[in-house]
């Protein structure tokens, strides 16, 4: 099991290598919150801890003024990332979360807050051969 | 049209915003290949490039000595993340990448590297609605 070393503590959180994935795109989003890196990374933590994930890492990367973004939260739950083109209004997002952690929890926030006219979904498990 | 900043010349790289994206699920690992941050983390910027990607930037994060490893390498096509559990010999890693970067080159060079005993693969296809 993946053990997170806790700071102060020790105990060790168990992750067991099953997980959810969850890929997300997201079209028809104002051009605006696509452009905005420190922006997108505050959203992205604040998914995460939404969805009672441990951040252990973020990192954003703009391309140029009112250009795209991209972006990867690491958690001890796995990751969140997200590939912005406020040219065309549209984010790729993708969501991968084991142990507690919840997927949709993280997606809800981040829809809510970027308003895509249009959503489409893919969810993968992941997993060794059960 | 996404756009890289191309040190030293005035031409931009534009990346439509559709692509492809690998999620690999990897079992039946040696756990020495599966707990050595470093040597991850520089297989995935070698697959990388392999791709015909461009590295970004990478971060790796040790859970500890002979614990698993979780990791992100964001390219100017999207990424390559990995995270790794030696004690069940299980590593799940995805690929997204845009533009002409071809994550089956990448997904090659981590499968000679780590020698799987099985993998399944789920591939989805990203991008707004056409």
């Amino acid at each position: 099991m993946k053990r997170e070393a806790l700071p102060g503590s020790a105990a060790a959180v168990v992750h067991a290598p099953t997980g959810v994935h969850v890929l997300a795109d997201l079209s028809g989003i104002a051009a605006e919150k696509l452009s905005d890196c420190a922006q997108l990374e505050s959203l992205l933590r604040a998914s995460a801890e939404a969805a009672h994930a441990r951040v252990l890492f973020s990192h954003f990367h703009g391309f140029g003024e009112g250009q795209g973004v991209t972006g990867v939260v690491l958690l001890a739950e796995s990751h969140i990332t997200i590939h912005t083109w406020p040219e065309c209004g549209f984010a790729a997002a993708d969501i991968f979360m084991c142990g507690n952690a919840d997927p949709k929890l993280a997606l809800t926030l981040i829809e809510s807050a970027l308003q895509p006219e249009a959503t489409h979904i893919h969810t993968a498990r992941r997993g060794p051969p059960r």
